[in-house]
């Protein structure tokens, strides 16, 4: 007969227990094929178990083909395969690798997060779950709430002058995800072109799709015309308010060029990318292109993981009217990716004014940081060493014509030994020049004012040494 | 000189308004190019403005590249194309097909969302809010936060027996995102094997990626094996609880004959498709292929949308160790695409039991519902139309070897018309045979139980009638 020690079974229940005994028992042979199980009452009164529980791990055992019933004789073990039991694995914590908090991150391009307005948001959070709104438990529509995309809508009419209808509007969980959707638009026959430098995450999004990638390099006004007109690209990605990572815009001239080139042929089409532009120092008026774009060839691309919180995980685009119903035909049988609840109150955010009270405030924290980082650059003498150069927009300025006593990639290993962090130019080409190598850049969005002072001591000293003794 | 209207400008800031009427003058060639811009003070003289107005207009159209300044005499507008101003298209709203919502859903799989515990998730969401936790603001990892990844590991090593490390937990924004995700994996040299019937939205997402798919037709025990080793898939979707959309499971025999052939070739993986497991009448304890698979080539996939609400927007997968590496190398570079937030809620969710008492509580009133419709079903006389079968897992009963008047697109035809949706197996099938267009599905889960009687009656009329005349 049949004997598990059912004091072993911690706290699973009696007649999953037993199932689980049987079920190895034949899996391993110990029962064997074909052979006939001890009816429920005899086993029931062998295990001292109610005949309910013996029942219930047989009926298991039967539903998943462990055991097979014979009318009016019982119940017998299947024919399986029998295997070896394999020695349990012992579970063993996979360790990830964990992120490195720097003393500063001149690299990083995420504004401090003590700046954001997180009372607000609790209290707009709080607000939305008492409502009990049962919307809230609907199905997202896969471009996202109404509520979200009205308010975006007229956020972008309100305070970047553009012509946006709600029905245009795609919410995603992140840049990156949307940027990988809208590709799949142009996966048949389409090339990609991106600025170089670049943000390359958008090439790795394409490759995945097997979308071609040309890099197209820069001149000073933006984009090269000339390099444009000899490429295939027939997809151009820009990011016209603030060239990453140079911070540089694109004039009006060069802005008329790129818009002749993408009405030469109807399937061209441009993608705005519009991440930075809430952070610079002339206003929140630049005209976008998507604005200037009077054929409606333009994606607009922007995100709040800056503007808000890279954790709230929540970005848009804007298609041009030319677009929506391809879009619609290939894509949106993929579900919205952002909850419904966190889509409401972010509506209500925008809507109720705190989005544009956040940004204000922010960007004149940002403006005072910047007046310090210029005046510690220069107390730190870093001055002597380059050119800075202060562009309008974004939240970086600039360290050029550095004269290194060894390469890019030392001076960033010696700051790192100082628990700095340190960026160049040329970390984000894909084919850098000699130029982009000795371009430093110091971003200040994550940086708080008070640790300049030492910071900027350290990054003279990881520029300046050829190279630190390892510690 | 220029003149301008300044009354007219709204809300908008006088600058900017000045800057605008400039700027659309150089565009239409109205201002010349290389013509003289009246000083600032002249300006300002003559529109009624303050200097500093006019200056930050000048200096927002320099920084575009409208005008340029030369030493000494003033700005100049630039050399532009000019071009016609474009008539301003109107705001026109895009207007989005609505998602219907009928009388009583039968192919729908989603819980009605009045089940769903609100007012605790409520509580949770303030919880967590009020404690102000810096770490919600900081960038999520790639894999999801520790709390949840091990609340879900934690949650499968107690309710489903299995071996998880909270490492091997990816959390992400739903399932499809996640499949996405994984196959990219597979892109190069992989192919998917799909069950058919199915859940096609797979197969999208593998084409998209370029990943090759084979569909596999089904016997009563799962997928055929004999198709599996004509085929040259490697990588094989299952699910084996509940077998889409047949509601049918894998028994243990048709398991082991499949990890066979998974151990034959060690670039062969299974992924485990556990979407329903939560929802079965034989209790939550039948294994997961996961489990059996003691070589480490199974990914286990499962998703909160059903057991909790669509709208949250979470899911997760187990990645075997052997799988690991390649998706950290290969696939990390995507940010997380769940809120930290809505994260923290979901662990303390799980962790404090909530989700096991919701999940026993969406069982009992799926378990009365069920017997309910089995009522009505017969109440209404449809068992004579077909033989009923009621599966062990998932939330719906079929009527098999139904006898159409006319065909099943007819039927269903019919029963929107009487604003009722239903569903056929054939309808999840690549290539459809009789048998499946002949089974119609009934699923519970959306439908309330006071509806039964009216919704079966109009069912029955839509099953019987050739065509019912259009309204």
């Amino acid at each position: 007969m049949l004997t598990y020690d059912m004091n072993t079974r911690g706290k699973m229940p009696r007649y999953q227990f037993l199932y689980q005994c049987i079920r190895n028992d034949i899996l391993q042979g110990v029962i064997r094929s074909d052979e006939k199980l001890p009816s429920k009452r005899a086993l029931a009164r062998h295990l001292h178990l109610s005949v309910v529980t013996v029942e219930n791990a047989y009926h298991l055992l039967e539903i998943e083909g462990y055991i097979y019933a014979k009318e009016r004789s019982g119940y017998f073990a299947e024919r399986l395969q029998h295997r070896p039991a394999p020695p349990p694995p012992r579970p063993q914590y996979v360790k990830e690798p964990e992120e490195r908090e720097f003393f500063a991150d001149f690299s990083s391009n995420k504004v401090e997060h003590s700046l954001f307005p997180n009372s607000v948001l609790t209290k707009l959070f709080r607000e939305v779950l008492s409502a009990q709104d049962q919307n809230m438990l609907k199905t997202v529509p896969y471009n996202g709430t109404a509520a979200l995309r009205y308010a975006i809508a007229n956020y972008l009419i309100n305070y970047r002058g553009m012509q946006v209808d709600p029905g245009q509007v795609i919410i995603g969980c992140g840049t990156e995800y949307l940027y990988g959707r809208l590709l799949e638009c142009f996966a048949h026959g389409g090339v990609l072109g991106l600025e170089d430098p670049g943000n390359h995450k958008f090439a790795k999004i394409a490759e995945r799709i097997h979308l071609p990638v040309r890099y197209l390099p820069l001149d000073k006004d933006g984009v090269s015309i000339r390099a444009l007109r000899d490429s295939d690209v027939s997809v151009l990605h820009l990011s016209p308010a603030n060239i990453f990572p140079t911070g540089r815009l694109i004039p009006i001239k060069r802005r008329l060029e790129i818009l002749n080139w993408l009405y030469e042929n109807e399937d061209r089409y441009l993608i705005e990318d519009d991440f930075d532009c809430e952070f610079n120092t002339y206003g929140t008026s630049t005209q976008s292109i998507y604005s200037s774009d009077y054929q409606d060839r333009t994606i607009y691309l922007n995100s709040f993981s800056k503007s808000m919180l890279p954790s709230l995980r929540v970005a848009y685009m804007i298609l041009p009217r030319t677009l929506l119903k391809r879009y619609r035909d290939e894509i949106s049988f993929y579900s919205c990716t952002v909850s419904s609840l966190q889509q409401t109150v972010l509506a209500h955010f925008i809507e109720r004014g705190h989005f544009e009270r956040h940004l204000s405030h922010v960007n004149n924290v940002l403006k005072a940081r910047k007046t310090a980082l210029l005046r510690e650059v220069r107390h730190a003498g870093l001055h002597h060493l380059g050119t800075i150069r202060i562009p309008l927009a974004g939240t970086a300025i600039f360290l050029e014509n550095l004269t290194l006593p060894a390469s890019a990639e030392i001076a960033k290993r010696n700051a790192e030994q100082l628990d700095v962090r340190l960026a160049f130019v040329a970390d984000y080409m894909q084919c850098p020049t000699e130029e982009a190598k000795k371009t430093l850049i110091l971003n200040y969005a994550s940086v708080s004012q008070e640790r300049f002072p030492e910071a900027l001591r350290r990054v003279r000293t990881a520029i300046t040494y050829p190279r630190l003794p390892m510690p």
